[in-house]
């Protein structure tokens, strides 16, 4: 195999999807919709924590929120996200790893004009290949929860690298997890990304969620803001 | 961006490694080295589990055992199985999302000719892209923890397809998951690849260890036994 060639190929398309990628953030801006890439390996509670930080976001004003659910197959979540009465366009990867601007502004295309002022991308369930790829949105949050334990900063460190928040989800199953060390993923996160904002939650409980919440708000005003400069 | 050629390249790329990984396994089957590559999500539980099954199979005569650890970076779980007295090689990917089969051949010459009777591949973390890629072992099993939820059969199911057995792990949690369905688990599973093997585990309480690893003793036997035919 000539690895050289592969990597080209992969530069090229990155690359290319990062033009993209800018083009489509400023258009949202100008329209003053804020978008959110949320991503997670599987499991790590995606889409709950999504319902619970829309449910925040509404007791203050009364947004329009919107939700691209992207899945590599099936529409559980989407049929989740629609039973809470949230509008939603289902993306599915067909088995690919991760969305990239061609199928995002596919599945924006899908909502005909509607407008947001939160748009949320949940991302395909994967910790690795996703940080690959811009999705043209202006903020990029991870989540981790307790159950898969702290230490995943060190074998998965390149999203922690990107993101602007990292939300540990799950945090009512810390009593089980002794071994949860939520200083030393805190440490090593800080090393990887200075400037990473942290938020502790549970879905389940609610703890945290109202936190994540206004810091989403402020994401929101301070790009709205850097459009009126 | 041009995805012919794309899909060209990543066609290209897989039959070439499944050629590879054809002739690797032969070898491997006449060493009498019984490969077993271990998948699942980052957090499902693969290191643990892995610890759990070897001291499962060492119960029963004296084999010997080894274990290739692929991580993207970092030697977390490389130190946990040398800690154990486990050889062990480590794989460090550098942040590609899936082991092929340069990575498989280069790690497994750092043993230098040592024998193994069964040698486990720890997958890097990743529901998705390890599916596609051939590492030359003999059997493939995936892990899918209770904290991660059962309708992951629904949302990443190639793997599911690819795998020989499914290994539910951290059992102990489902108490605390009662909306864990292990029923619509095994079915969707079942539906998707009818031959898999299902065992439920926890490495924590010892659950389910002795059957799933009577269940790779027999597999070596398999393996051998098609060898000599």
């Amino acid at each position: 195999m000539n690895d050289t060639q592969f990597i080209e190929v992969k530069k090229n398309i990155l690359d290319h999807n990062d033009r993209i990628a800018d083009a489509f953030r400023a258009e949202r801006t100008k329209d003053r919709t804020f978008l959110m890439d949320i991503m997670g390996s599987p499991g790590a509670g995606k889409t709950s924590l999504l319902l619970a930080l829309i449910a925040a976001l509404r007791r203050e004003g009364s947004p329009e929120i919107g939700v691209i659910e992207a899945d590599l197959e099936s529409d559980v979540d989407a049929l989740k996200i629609k039973a809470a009465g949230i509008p939603s366009v289902e993306l599915n990867t067909k088995g690919v790893c991760h969305v990239e601007m061609g199928m995002m502004k596919q599945a924006y295309s899908a909502f005909a004009g509607r407008k947001f002022d939160y748009l949320f991308l949940e991302n395909i369930g994967n910790l690795v290949c996703p940080a690959d790829f811009d999705t043209g949105c202006h903020r990029r949050v991870m989540l981790l929860s307790v159950p898969e334990g702290w230490d995943k900063v060190c074998k998965y460190p390149p999203m922690f690298g990107i993101v602007d928040a990292l939300i540990v989800t799950k945090c009512d199953y810390l009593p089980l997890n002794p071994d949860f060390d939520m200083q030393a993923l805190c440490d090593h996160a800080r090393v990887l990304n200075p400037r990473l904002q942290i938020f502790v939650t549970s879905a389940r409980t609610g703890e945290g969620i109202e936190e994540a919440a206004a810091w989403i708000r402020s994401q929101r005003e301070e790009v709205l803001a850097s459009q009126t400069k």
